[in-house]
C-alpha cells in the first residue's frame, strides 16, 4: 500500500526515509542491542548472551514489516512481536533479549533516535535557507514595507530578508536545543525500574549514552520530550509558512518582484503560460500541517496512571507526520529560495 | 516506503485501502473517463475521441506510482502528470482528454468519489457496533451510574449501551447525509466553465449522474463540501471515542464489570498475566486523531481567490488521514464490543 | 473585571451580549420555570407550586453575578448555587424547585437555548452579506481570475461574487437545520430519567416543546449536539474567512480593485496616509479562532460514562467563544461588504 | 457584560485579573512611559517633554475602557486610540508621545510584559503544587502500578508522586525560560527603526533594560516569543492534566485511594450523599484548552510582509486565554493536591 502521491507535495525530503517502518525497525533493533551491551557492560549479561542477541537483532534486520504489522495489530504495539522474534531467533539466550524492559521503553527510546536523526535533516534544509538568504540579502535595494497588505513606507530588502534569516536561525537553534535534550527511556513495566535490577541506574546511564541520548528518570506517562518535539517543530513550521507566504505574496502577477526559477517546476494543467511559485506552495501546504498535528501531541499528554490506554498510541503516527511535514516544509522553502529572481526594478515601481 | 506498523494501530481497516495511490489514481482515471463520456452524450467529443479517452484511462491504470509522485512534485498536483500521460497514451485524441477542465476539477471530484466509498466502509462498521450493541442491551441487569467518575445511582445496563447505539446510529446518519451530499467539481480554470463551452452545464450535470455525486457550481475555493466531511468524520469519531473510553473504564482491574476475549490479542512484552483490552485501547487512539484533523480541514477552507496557494494542496493528506482516523476508529469499536464479555455481577457488586 | 478591548476586534456582535452572564442565568432560569410549568401540566406539581417557582425565578433575575461565580467554583457549575438560591426563595415550594433533574440538565439546556439566539443573530448577518453580496454582483464588468495567486483568465466578477454568495447561503442554511435541531436534555443524575417519576417522557416533550427545542433523550455524554455546533460554526466562519481574504487580497495596494469606505474606520497610529480594510481584517481575525474552538469541542466529546470528570465543564466557555467568533466574523464581513467600493477601472488594468 | 461563571472554573487564579483590560492598559502605558524615558535618556526628548509623556500615561491609567474598545474597533487594535487620548494630555507635547514608535511595537511589548506577570503567577502555583508532592511523596506505601488501565505490578507511591514532581518543576524550568526570554519589541512602522532616528538601537536597548526585557530586532511578523509561549503554556497545560487525571482516576469510587477533602467544594445539586474531585476536575478541564489554544497561536505565525493583516490581531485573545488556562489548571491542582487525603489502606487492597 503506498502513500507516495500527496507525500510529494506535503511529505517532501529525506525525513519520509527517515522515519518509515525500515527506519523504525531499524532505530528498535538499535535500542534492543544497546540495552543488550549496557547489561553486558554492568555485569548482567554475559558475552555469550550479548553477542546473542546482538545477532538476533542483525539477523531480524530483514523482518517482514506486513507480517510485522499484523501482530502489532494483536498487541497495540510493533515491539510486542519484534521481541518475540528476537526471542526465537536468539534460542537459548531468549531470557537475555529485552531484559527487564518492557516494550514502551524500548519504542519511546527508539522515536527518540528516529526524532534525532530528522532533526538533522530539518536544520540542513534550514541552514540552507538560511545560507540563501544570505545571498538575497547582499545589494542594497529596498522594498515596500507593506502593513496590513497596504503599502507602508520602504525598506531595504536586506532587512526584510534579515528577518527571514534570524527567524529560520533562531527556529533552528530552538529544533538544535530539543534534539540536544532528547532523553533515553528505561523504566520497565511500570516504570521504576524494579526489573531491571540493582544495576538499573548504570544500565540507563550506559545506554543513554551509547545511543547519545539524555540519562532521564522514567517519561512514560509525563511526556515533555514529545512536547519539547511539537513546540520545535510547529515553530520551525512557523517560521518557513511566514517566509514562504511572503514569497508567494511578492510573486503575485500584480506584484512581480519575485519569481521561482526552476527547470520543469511549476506548470499548469490548463494554463501553459503560467508559472507557479510551487515551491513556496509547497511549503506553506506542509507547513500548515503541524498546529494541529502539535496540539494534537499537547493534548496527549493527559496519560492514564504508568501506561496510557490510548493517548500514547495516538502520539506515534503523528509525531511521524510533525517530522515529515516540518521536513517537507523546510526542503521547499530551501529550493523556493534556491531557485528565487529578484526582481529590483519592479520593488522601485513600487515605491 | 511503508508506513503499516503504526497504520496497524491507527488506521486500521479498509478505509486504509480505498486511500491509497491506488485509490486515488483509479478514481482520477474514473473522472476523466465519465468526463470524456459527459462531453461524448452533449456532442461535444465524437465516440472515437470518447473510445480513446477511455483506452487511455484502462492503460493508465498499471501506472508506476513512485514516477507519477517525481512528477507531481514539479506541478503540484498529480493531476498534471497524469493527464500528460493520458495525452500521450491517446495519441491523435489527445485533445480530447481533461477537455477544458483544470487539475482541480478532476481531484476534487476523484477525492469526493474516494470520500464516499471510505464512508460506505465507516457506516459498515458503525453498523456492526450498531448491532452488536442491540445484543449487549438485552438483559435487566443494571450498572452503576458514575457521574464525575463517582458513583451516583444504578441505572439499567441497557440504558447506557442503549445511549452508545443512538450514538452510533446518530453518527452514521449524519455521515449518509454528508455522503449524499457530495457534489461534483468542473468549472474550468476559473470555475466559471467557460473553456467547457456552451454545453457547460449539462456536462457538469452528466458527469455528477454518472459518478452519482450532486450536481454543484465549482467549489474550487469555497470549501464546504471538505468541511461537511470534516464535520461528519471527527462526529463519528466523538462518538467512538466516548463509547471506548467506557469500555476501557468498565475493563479497569478494580471494576472489571466488562473485558475483551479475543484470541491472540491483548498481550504484554513484559507481564504475561495482563489481558489488555487492546480494541476499545486502539479505537480511543484512532478517534483521538480526527478532532485536529477536522481542526486542520476548517482552517484550510480560507482560500486565496480561485484557486489557493497552498491551503488546497492541504487539505489531501489530511482528508485521507480523517477518513482513515474514523474508519480505523469504527473497525476497533465494532471489534471491541464483538469481543466484549458481561460481568453482571461485577455490575452487581459495585451498587 | 472587563475583557472588551481585545474583544472589540474579534467578538463584535450581538452574539456578546447573547452569552454573557446575564444571558446565561436568564436561560438557566428560563429552564427551570418551563421545567415546574411542564410538570404542572402532567400533574407532578400542583398550580401553587408552579407558581412558587416561576416567581423564585423572577426574583433570582437580578442576582449577583460575582457570588454566583465564587459559589461556581465550589461546586462545579453554576447550577448548584443557582438552585440553592431558588430553593431558598420558594420557600415551603423548594422541593418544587429543579425537581427531578440535575445540573447538567438545565445547563446543557440553557446552552442550547444561548446558542439558538446566536445563531439568529449570526444568521442575521450572514443574511445582511449575501444581500450586500447581490448587489455587487450586479454589473456586468470582469476581474482576473487568479489561480495559485497568478493571473490565471477573467471571469465576471459577477462569479466571483456569486460563489460568495452561494457560500454564505450554504453556511446560513447549515447553521439553521443546527439550530432547528438542537434537542433539550432532561434525563436527571445518571440520565434515564428515574428520577423524574412516571410521566417523566411526557415531561421532557412538554418542556422541549415549550423552549422549542427538539424532545430527545439523554445526551449528557453523548455529545452530538456540541459537535453539530461545533461543525455549523465552524463551517461559517471559514466561509466568511475565504470572502474576508478575497477582499483583502483584492484591497492590497498593488492591485486596489476594492476598499473599504467607512467613516473614522482604518486609521493607523503611525502613517495616516494608509487607510486600511479594518472590517475584512477583524472579519478574518475572528473567524480564524473558529477552527480550533471546533477541535476543542470535538475532543470533548470523550467523556467518561454518565457524567464527564472535566470534559463536560471544558465545553462551556468554548462553546461561548466559538459563537462569538462566528459572530464576529460574521458581523465585520457584513460590515466590509456594506463599505466596499468597487473599481471597474483596477479589475480591467489587471486583465 | 460580565463572564465570570464559566471562567470560575477554567480560569481561576490571579492570571485572570492580570490579563484583563486594565492590566493590559496599563501595560502600555507603561511601554510608552518607558519609551519616553529612554528617548530621553538617549537626548532625543528632553526632560519637559518626558515628564509630560509620564504624567499623560499617569492621567490616562484611569481611562474608560467601554470607549475606548469603541474606538479600538474603529482602528484595529487599542494603542490607536490610546495614544490619541496620550497626545491630547500632553498638549504641547503631543509630538513626544509614541514617538516613531507604530502601534504594534507597543502592543506587542505590552504583551510580553503581562505574558511575564502571568508566567510568575503560574509559576508560583506549580511550586505549590511541586512542595505538595514533596509531601505526598514521604511515607513508604506502594500503590498498584497501572498499565493500560490494568493491573500491572506495584511500585512506590513515592515513585508516582515523583514523577508528578519531576513533571510540575520540569515545566516551570521551561515557562522560566521563556519568560527570561522575552522580548521588547520596537521598530517603527515596518520595523526597521528608521522613523526611531540614529539613536534607534540605543532606544530599544534601553527600553529592553527599563522593562526587563531582551533587546531585539523587530519581530513584528516573525513571532517565535508567541510560539515560545504556547509551547511553554501548552506543556505545562499537559503536566498539569497529566496529575489531575491520575487524581481523578484513584479517586473513583471502585478505587479510593485518594480523595480531595475541602470545606464547601464538591457538592451535587441532585446527590448529596457525593463528594466529587472538584479540583482536580476543574484542573483537568482547564488545561484541556491549551493545545487548542496553542495551535491557534502556531497557525498564526504565517503573517503577511511587515504586518498581518489578521493573524496578529487573532493572537491577542487567544494568548489571554492560554495563560487564563495554564494558570487556572496551575491553581486547581495546587488546591486539589493541598486536599488531597490519601489511603494507604486501600492502596494495599489492590495489590
Amino acid at each position: 500500500m503506498s502513500d507516495e502521491l500527496f507525500a510529494a507535495v506535503v511529505a517532501q525530503s529525506a525525513v519520509r526515509g527517515q522515519t518509515d517502518d525500515a527506519a523504525i525497525v531499524s532505530a528498535i533493533l538499535r535500542v534492543e542491542t544497546a540495552l543488550a551491551e549496557a547489561q553486558g557492560r554492568v555485569g548482567d549479561l554475559d558475552d555469550d548472551a550479548v553477542a546473542s542477541v546482538r545477532q538476533a537483532c542483525e539477523a531480524a534486520a530483514g523482518i517482514d514489516v506486513v507480517e510485522l504489522a499484523r501482530d502489532t495489530a494483536l498487541g497495540g504495539n510493533p515491539v510486542i512481536p519484534l521481541v518475540a522474534e528476537l526471542k526465537r531467533l536468539a534460542g537459548s539466550h531468549a531470557d537475555a533479549v529485552h531484559r527487564g524492559a518492557t516494550s514502551q521503553d524500548v519504542l519511546d527510546t527508539a522515536l527518540m533516535l528516529m526524532s534525532r536523526d530528522a532533526i538533522g535533516t530539518i536544520n540542513a534544509e534550514l541552514d540552507r535557507a538560511v545560507t540563501r538568504s544570505d545571498d538575497l540579502a547582499t545589494g542594497d535595494h529596498t522594498v515596500m514595507g507593506r502593513t496590513l497588505m497596504q503599502s507602508a513606507v520602504p525598506l531595504p530588502f536586506s532587512t526584510k530578508v534579515g528577518s527571514w534569516r534570524r527567524g529560520l536561525a533562531d527556529a533552528s537553534s530552538r529544533l538544535n536545543a530539543v534534539a540536544a535534550g532528547l532523553p533515553v527511556q528505561l523504566g520497565g513495566p511500570v516504570g521504576d525500574g524494579s526489573t531491571l535490577g540493582e544495576h538499573h541506574a548504570d544500565v540507563r546511564a550506559g545506554l543513554a549514552d551509547a545511543l547519545g541520548l539524555v540519562d532521564s528518570p522514567s517519561w512514560h506517562t509525563m511526556r515533555l520530550p514529545v512536547a519539547d518535539l511539537a513546540a520545535g517543530l510547529a515553530t520551525a513550521s512557523g517560521v518557513v509558512g511566514k517566509i514562504a507566504l511572503d514569497v508567494v505574496l511578492m510573486a503575485q502577477s500584480e506584484v512581480a518582484e519575485v519569481r521561482e526559477v526552476s527547470d520543469g517546476r511549476g506548470g499548469s494543467s490548463s494554463m501553459p503560460h503560467k508559472s507557479n511559485p510551487i515551491a513556496a506552495i509547497s511549503a506553506r501546504a506542509s507547513a500548515r500541517r503541524s498546529p494541529h498535528l502539535a496540539a494534537h501531541l499537547f493534548a496527549q499528554m493527559e496519560q492514564e496512571h504508568e501506561r496510557a490506554a490510548g493517548a500514547w498510541h495516538a502520539e506515534w503516527s503523528v509525531l511521524v507526520d510533525l517530522l515529515r511535514a516540518t521536513g517537507s516544509a523546510s526542503w521547499w522553502l530551501a529550493e523556493s529560495l534556491a531557485s528565487l529572481e529578484i526582481d529590483p526594478g519592479a520593488m522601485e515601481r513600487h515605491q
